[in-house]
C-alpha cells in the first residue's frame, strides 16, 4: 500500500483508498448537512446527531445549567422588557417579536450547550430601519439586547447571559448586489454563509471564507467575530476582505460605510472597529465584501505523518513547492481522527497514523497544479515525511476528505462536555501543550486532542469529559492561558472572547490596551447595552 | 515589427524592442536611484531632477507659498515652543533636536513643493520611550506636533501647516526581527521601504508592499497613511497583512499591540484604529508586518492598447488567464508617456499608443508561469486587444519597465505645477472623467493624464500647470470630487486626507461617519496636539 519509491505522480493517490469504498454512501449524507444546525438546536429539541441521521445513539441532551448559575455573574441594572415595550417592538416589527418560551428556548442556548440565558423577547427585523428603531427604543428605555446570526459561536458571546432583548438577523438574508467584474458582493448581515457560496459560486466566484459552520453562521456573525475559519491561509482577514459595512449604533444611528470600493483612504476605516467586536459596538447590518475568482482546479491531499516534526517538515516543503496554489493547510492528531470514526461513523481514508495533515491547493491551470502537487507529494513521501496518503480531485471526494476535518468540533460535542481553547502559538511550538495537558490531566479528562490551522500558528485546544466540573476546569485554567502567554501567543486566534473569555484577556493584551478598548465601549455605547458581559473584562 | 499572428510565445517578445537598445545605459541609471529624495528636497536644495542625474534642466525650484498664506486656515491656539521646551527636549534626545532654519526647512516642505510650514524645532528620536517622554511634555504644554516619516506624502500631511514641532523618525530604522519560517518582521517606524525590502528578499521573502517612493518612505509612514502601490493588486491592504503595532499615543501613554501573530482575536483589533489615521491618533513607532515568500518567477510584460476598452478587456482576459500568477496590472495613457520621455528621457519601449498597460506575473514555477503568460500575450495579440508589447524576464529590464510607470509621479512634478487627484471608481468608467476634464479645462491646462493601479479601481488623475493658480483650482474643484461622488467613489483612494483632502470628505463619507471620526480624535487625542490641520473637516 505505502511504496517506498513512487512514481513523479503517485498512482495510488489517485485511487480510493479502501475505507473510501465502504463508506461513500453515508459519509456522502452527512456531507450534505455538514453545516451546524445553530440556533435550531435549542433545549427540547431534537439532538444534533438526530438532525444529521449519522449518529447511532439519538439520546436528548442534558439539560443546559444557567448561565447565572454556573458563573459567577451580576445582572446590571438594565430595565427588564415590559408590555408596553413588546407592544412597541410590535408596531416596528409586526409579527416578528417572539415571547413564546419554547421558541425562545433554541435562542437562549449556544450550540455547545455550555451557556444558557432567560431572554424573553425575540426580534426579527427585515431591515436596517427598523434595527435602528428597535435599537432606539432600547437606548432610551436602557434595555439590554443581544445580537444573534447564525448563533455557533464557541465562546457563549451570541446568547444572552441574563433576560437580554435578543435581535436576530436571521430574516435580514438578501443579497443587494453582486459585481461580476470586481467579485463584490453586497448582502445583508443575515446571509447564512453556504447560501453566499452557493451564489457567487454560480458566478465563478468564491467567498474569501469558510468554515465548519457554513450551514448555519450568518455573514454578519462571521464579520462581527473576525471569523478565520478554512481559506485564511490563502485569501487573509476579513480585516482585508471587507470592503464596507453598515453598522446600526447604539443609540439608533445607522452608519453607513457600505462602500464597495477596494481602494479608499477618506478618513479613519470605522467599518475596522466593528469587524472582530462581537456585537458589542454596533450590529453589522449589511456586508460588503470581496470575493475572490473561482479557481479553475482544486485539489485535496489526506495524508499521514509519523510525528508533528514530520508535520511541520511537511508544511515548509509543501509551503515551498506548491507556493501560490497553497490554498490550506490543516492538521488533525489520531486522537482526533477516533472520535470522527467513532462518533460520526466516518472512515478513515489512509493507514493510521499519529498525524494527519489535509493540504488543499487551488489554482487557474488544471496541469500546472497537479504537477506542483504531484511534485511535492512523489518528496514527501520519498522523504518519510508523510506514510500513507490519497489524493481527491472532484468535488465529492474533495468534500469527504474536507468532512473529516470539518467535522471534528462536532465529533467532540457528541463525546461529553468539550473545553474548548483556541489558541494562536508559535508553529514549532504548535502541539506541545497538547502532550503536556495529557500529562498533566492524566484521567481526569476523557479525551485531549489538537488539530487546527497549522498554516496560521493557530490551534485548536480540546479536551473533552463526561460533564462540566470546575476542578477540571481549574486544573485547566489559567495553566492553558499562562503556557500560551509564555509563548507570546493568543488566548483566542479567532474564536473571539463573548462571554467565556473575557476575563483572561489580560493574558494576551497589556493594560493600556484593556483600557483603550474599554474607552471605545463607552464612546460607542455609552449606556452598555450592546452584548454586555461579553468581550470587556468584568470590572470595566 | 507587430506581428498579426503570433506563435504560442512571441519571440519578439524576449528580445529587446529598438528602444531598449538606445537607451538601457541612462536609464539604468536613472532605475538605481527611483526613489524619491523626500525630506532632502528641501527649499534651497538641488532639485529633484538634478539629485538624479536624468534631467536636462538643473534649474533651482521656485520658492514654495507659506500654506498659511496659500489657503485659509487660521492657526488654533496651541502653546509656542519656547526655549525651556527645547531645554527639555535636549533632555530626552540629546544631540537630536534641530532649531537651524536651513535645516528645517527641507523638513518644513512637502516633495510635491506644495505647502510649506514654520516649524522651529525638529526633533529626531531613536526609541519609543524617547517619543513617549516628548509626547507627554508637549501634551502637558499644549504644544502640536507633526509626526514625520520620508515625507513622500501627496496631500500635504506630513509637513507642518504652522508651527507644529516636528517628530521625525528618521532615527528609529532598526529591524527588530525576522522569523524566516512565518516571514513576519518586526521593525522600528523610521525604517525605509526599500531597505526592509532589501532585508526580507535575502531572506527569500518580500515586503508586502511596494511604491514609486520605496527609496525614502518610511514604514511607520507607510502604515500611518494605508499605503496602496503597486502590489496591492496581490498582497491587499495593510489592514489585512499589518499583524501588529507599538504606538504612542497623544499623552504620551505606549500601547503595545506588536503581535508576531497571523490570528489575534482577543478583543477590538486596536491596531487597525491607527492603520490610515495619518499621525493624527497616535505616533506609530514600531509594526509587524507579514511578508509573503519571494516568488521564484517574475516576469513584466508591457503592452500597446488602441483605447481604454481594449485595456479593460485585456484586464479581463489576463485576470482568468493568469489567476493567482498576476501580482500587477498598471495602465498609463499616453500623456503620461510623454511626459516620462520629455522630462526623464526613458524611452518608450512598444510602438506608440493610445494607452500602456504594465503586466507583472510572480508565481513559484518559472515554465509554468511563462506557459500561463504567453497563452494570454497570443490571446491579446491575436484578438488585436493589444498592439505592440514587449516582455522581461531578467531583473534588470524589469526594472526599466516598471521605471517608466514608477517614475510618472516624478515626470509629472518637473512639468509644473500638478494637481493630484487619487480617485476609486468603477472601473469600467474608470477614464471617463480623465476625457471629459480634457475637455472641460481647455487651454487653461498643460496637461490632463490618468495612469493607476486599474486592477484595484484606482485612476491617479493629475493636471499640470504652469503655476498654481485659484482659477484653475476653482475650475477642478469641486468639479473632479462632484463627478466621482456620482459614481459613488472615493475622492481619496490611497493618498489619504492629510491637509489637502479634509474638508472634501463628505463627497465620500456620511455625516454620521465624519461624526464618529471626531469623536475618536477627541477621545484619543482631547487636546487635538497631534498632526493638527489634517484628515479632520476644519470645522471639527
Amino acid at each position: 500500500m505505502v511504496p517506498r519509491r513512487v512514481p513523479r505522480w503517485p498512482s495510488w493517490l489517485l485511487r480510493a483508498s479502501p475505507g473510501w469504498a465502504q463508506t461513500a454512501g453515508p459519509l456522502g449524507a452527512c456531507v450534505r448537512q455538514r453545516g451546524w444546525p445553530g440556533s435550531s438546536w435549542g433545549a427540547g429539541l431534537a439532538s444534533p446527531p438526530a438532525r444529521r441521521g449519522c449518529s447511532s445513539t439519538p439520546s436528548p441532551p442534558p439539560a443546559v445549567v444557567p448561565t447565572q448559575e454556573r458563573y459567577p455573574v451580576l445582572r446590571l441594572p438594565f430595565s427588564t422588557v415590559s408590555e408596553q415595550d413588546v407592544a412597541a417592538f410590535a408596531r416596528i416589527v409586526p409579527g416578528l417579536v417572539t415571547t413564546d418560551p419554547a421558541e425562545l428556548a433554541a435562542h437562549n442556548v449556544d450550540w455547545l450547550r455550555t451557556v444558557r440565558g432567560c431572554s424573553k423577547v425575540l426580534l426579527r427585523p427585515r431591515t436596517s430601519e427598523e434595527v435602528s428603531r428597535i435599537l432606539r427604543h432600547c437606548h432610551e428605555r436602557n434595555l439590554a439586547v443581544n445580537p444573534q446570526g447564525g448563533n455557533t459561536g464557541m465562546v457563549g458571546g451570541s446568547v444572552p447571559v441574563f433576560d437580554e432583548i435578543i435581535l436576530s438577523t436571521a430574516l435580514m438574508n438578501q443579497v443587494i448586489s453582486f459585481d461580476d467584474v470586481s467579485g463584490t458582493l453586497v448582502c445583508q448581515a443575515g446571509c447564512v454563509l453556504e447560501e453566499l457560496s452557493r451564489h457567487v459560486e454560480e458566478r465563478d466566484f468564491i467567498m474569501p471564507l469558510d468554515l465548519g459552520a457554513k450551514g448555519s453562521c450568518h455573514i454578519g456573525g462571521n464579520v462581527a467575530t473576525n471569523a478565520g475559519g478554512l481559506r485564511f491561509l490563502r485569501y487573509g482577514s476579513l480585516h482585508g476582505t471587507v470592503l464596507g459595512l453598515e453598522v446600526v449604533l447604539a443609540d439608533g444611528t445607522v452608519l453607513n460605510c457600505l462602500t464597495s470600493l477596494r481602494k479608499d483612504n477618506t478618513g479613519y476605516d470605522l467599518k475596522q472597529l466593528f469587524i472582530g467586536s462581537e456585537g458589542t459596538l454596533g450590529v453589522i447590518t449589511a456586508v460588503s465584501i470581496l470575493c475572490p475568482p473561482k479557481p479553475k482546479a482544486v485539489n485535496v491531499a489526506f495524508l499521514g505523518c509519523p510525528n508533528f516534526a514530520g508535520v511541520l517538515r511537511t508544511f515548509r516543503t509543501c509551503r515551498g513547492a506548491l507556493g501560490e496554489i497553497l490554498s490550506a493547510f490543516e492538521f488533525m492528531d489520531a486522537a482526533c481522527m477516533q472520535l470522527v470514526e467513532r462518533h460520526l461513523h466516518l472512515a478513515r481514508p489512509v493507514q493510521e497514523s499519529p498525524f494527519y495533515v489535509l493540504i488543499e491547493t487551488s489554482g487557474s491551470h488544471a496541469g500546472h497544479d497537479a504537477e506542483k502537487l504531484g511534485s511535492f507529494l512523489e518528496h514527501a513521501l520519498g522523504s518519510g515525511l508523510v506514510t500513507d496518503g490519497t489524493l481527491a480531485t472532484d468535488q465529492r471526494r474533495i468534500k469527504m476528505l474536507w468532512a473529516l476535518r470539518e467535522r471534528i468540533t462536532e465529533a467532540l460535542s457528541l463525546d461529553g462536555y468539550v473545553y474548548k481553547y483556541d489558541l494562536s502559538l508559535p508553529v514549532e511550538r504548535l502541539y506541545d501543550i497538547v502532550t503536556s495537558l495529557r500529562a498533566h490531566l492524566g484521567p481526569r479528562a476523557k479525551h485531549v486532542v489538537g488539530y487546527g490551522h497549522l498554516g496560521d500558528g493557530n490551534l485548536h485546544l480540546n479536551v473533552t469529559a463526561e460533564a462540566f466540573s470546575t476542578s477540571l476546569l481549574a486544573a485547566l485554567e489559567p495553566h492553558v492561558y499562562e503556557w500560551t502567554a509564555g509563548q507570546r501567543g493568543s488566548i483566542s486566534a479567532e474564536h473571539g472572547v463573548g462571554f467565556k473569555k473575557r476575563d483572561v484577556l489580560g493574558y494576551s493584551k497589556p493594560p493600556e490596551a484593556l483600557q483603550l478598548m474599554c474607552q471605545l465601549k463607552a464612546l460607542l455605547d455609552p449606556k452598555g447595552i450592546l452584548n454586555p458581559y461579553k468581550m470587556l473584562p468584568t470590572q470595566a
